[in-house]
């Protein structure tokens, strides 16, 4: 047997930094609050580094958990699970949309094959754990030992990472089979039935999402009685790729380095995450809003209001790096801008001492 | 006097352009549709420019259209007039929002003095219509010849940046007092009563909201008669920044150039534009929606959804380069995201063939 794995106190962002960004951002040749939700990420990454103004971001790394699920056997998914495989090939020849995404952000990929039901090469398969998580409308998805071993999984590779420099983190997801795993985790996390959380993940027809309903509701009747215990519910019902993208968002925040999240299968592995490591969601911003309807639950549990609306669903880590732009920015603002003083321009409180002397009224 | 300005008539993106591009998001690694509002921009800009895939954008230009207002001294604003020359030399010096946000948006900027009520550098003030547009609340903004002039100037400027290359333009503003203007327009083209278009602007306290809806209230008066004519409307309660601003979105579209609205001031620019030049607002994405509820009436009468709701509200065209990113990265997976042939992945159709064989419930 593994140990079981411990995570570290998280603490909080560091407030002094975000006061002074936000005393910053009043100082800045712009009216105080002006750039909205900029000037707030860019508080935030304040905060999450310790200094303001925050640093540029030099090294964002996407981290993508690839693994199967028994489940998709049940016809859950458009696509048969050999198209883990093959989507990992194709993260590897950089032809995915991750990819693409990640380049215009100035980010970098790397795959990690947890559970995929085929061989994969040596350079994504060094954390695998077994070939496909087991069916979870019928039995549990790890043994006691995988669930572990995927958790330090996660743990082990933001260890790897921040120590290489990392200084934002995105766990995206690919694993056909995967949006019902995570359905399930939210619907057990917040008391929700299943046809609430049930989303057409990559697009299914009326009768997969049947199945797909019904396989939800099966496996959340398996896992009320784990849903006080985080580990325990990842191993019954969630999948190593799941439980792996728990780890990590759970020790991003313990090394406290920021995070964006994704959709519903990151958002899953988020809820997770904050059970086990309480206070971990201060180190996360919400990059998108993803149409499944598990994902808006996700939302309003962790108080994480999303940066993006764009409708998008694929998963990958996607909707987390399209919002990376927009941190680029944020930080840029508080570093780059030129002050009141520094520009020789009226604020508004030299324009109260003047006066404003005519009223149209 | 001059001649009056014309536009020619402005045809619609290349429809089919736009379904190649659609065609080709089916055959991306990725299930069809999955990438959501990222899919629809990639194929608008495919249309705008003919072509798909599109070619990534690489002169992304932003114009930023400045001016004073005479019904800044009835306080209106949180600033004093004299921050409109100030700003201009900020803009010049890089030290303004949009300039850092530009640079992060891999955009350029450039300044055009079409009303400061000061003097400005030679390289700004080629454009220079007059010192201040006048007090729309009490007398028209513009001359006839100098409506014209500033139209011809916007559509001037278009010309130029086309003719240089630009495949991108976003029209920002910069003017103490504007969004008072720009109310009045939206108002007079939207049928809609002063305090329902009355914002906050850059943030203006309760007495200054009423001098401003009573402002707005007085030039709406003003606007009436003339609001069946553009040209007229933009002379009397609009301005030199504003004219310009709707001649250079009016030419956009005559050019065929793609082109990212801001927030309400280039909104009603926008609003003018369209008629002005029929059919121009379909070059046009909407970038964010700003705060301003003038703002949500133009989004609304132009039937355009915004990509970005941060609650910015600062100008400049700050909400329309935040936005850019977006487009980049749709052009992005057009052009560079393999096909389900070329990964030798199994695509749905597949899928269907090889059938679902077990059904859970």
């Amino acid at each position: 047997m593994s140990d079981p794995v411990q995570f570290d106190t998280v603490s909080p962002p560091d407030e002094a930094s975000r006061l002074a960004a936000l005393a910053r951002h009043a100082r800045l040749t712009k009216p105080t609050g002006s750039l909205g939700r900029l000037e707030e990420l860019g508080a935030w990454l304040a905060a999450c580094q310790g200094q303001s103004p925050p640093k540029p971001l030099r090294r964002p790394r996407i981290v993508v958990f690839a693994g199967d699920h028994g489940v998709a056997a049940r016809g859950v998914s458009a696509y048969p699970s050999e198209v883990t495989a093959q989507m990992v090939a194709n993260f590897a020849a950089g032809g995915a949309a991750i990819n693409v995404l990640a380049a215009a952000a100035g980010a970098d990929v790397r795959v990690v094959d947890m559970a995929v039901d085929a061989d994969t090469p040596e350079d994504v398969s060094g954390h695998k754990v077994r070939r496909s998580s087991a069916a979870i409308d019928a039995e549990d998805a790890l043994t006691e030992d995988e669930v572990d071993a995927a958790l330090a999984a996660g743990k082990s590779i933001v260890d790897e990472e921040v120590d290489a420099g990392a200084d934002l983190l995105v766990a995206g997801d690919m694993g056909i089979g995967n949006t019902t795993a995570a359905a399930v985790l939210v619907a057990a996390l917040t008391g929700t039935e299943p046809v609430a959380v049930v989303g057409r993940g990559t697009g299914i027809d009326d009768r997969a999402w049947m199945r797909k309903t019904a396989a939800i509701r099966d496996a959340l009747r398996r896992a009320k009685p784990v849903t006080a215990d985080p580990v325990a519910l990842l191993r019954t019902v969630a999948g190593a790729d799941i439980a792996a993208m728990a780890g990590f968002l759970a020790q991003a925040a313990v090394r406290r380095t920021p995070v964006v999240l994704d959709g519903v299968v990151s958002g899953a592995a988020a809820l997770v995450a904050e059970e086990l490591a309480p206070g971990a969601r201060g180190w996360w911003v919400a990059g998108h809003r993803s149409p499944e309807p598990a994902h808006a639950l996700v939302l309003e549990q962790l108080d994480l209001e999303p940066l993006l609306d764009l409708r998008m669903r694929l998963g990958e880590g996607t909707g987390a790096v399209a919002a990376i732009p927009l941190l680029t920015m944020a930080a840029a603002i508080l570093s780059d801008m030129a002050t009141f003083a520094d520009a020789g321009i009226t604020s508004p409180d030299s324009e109260r001492s003047t006066g404003i002397d005519t009223d149209a009224t």
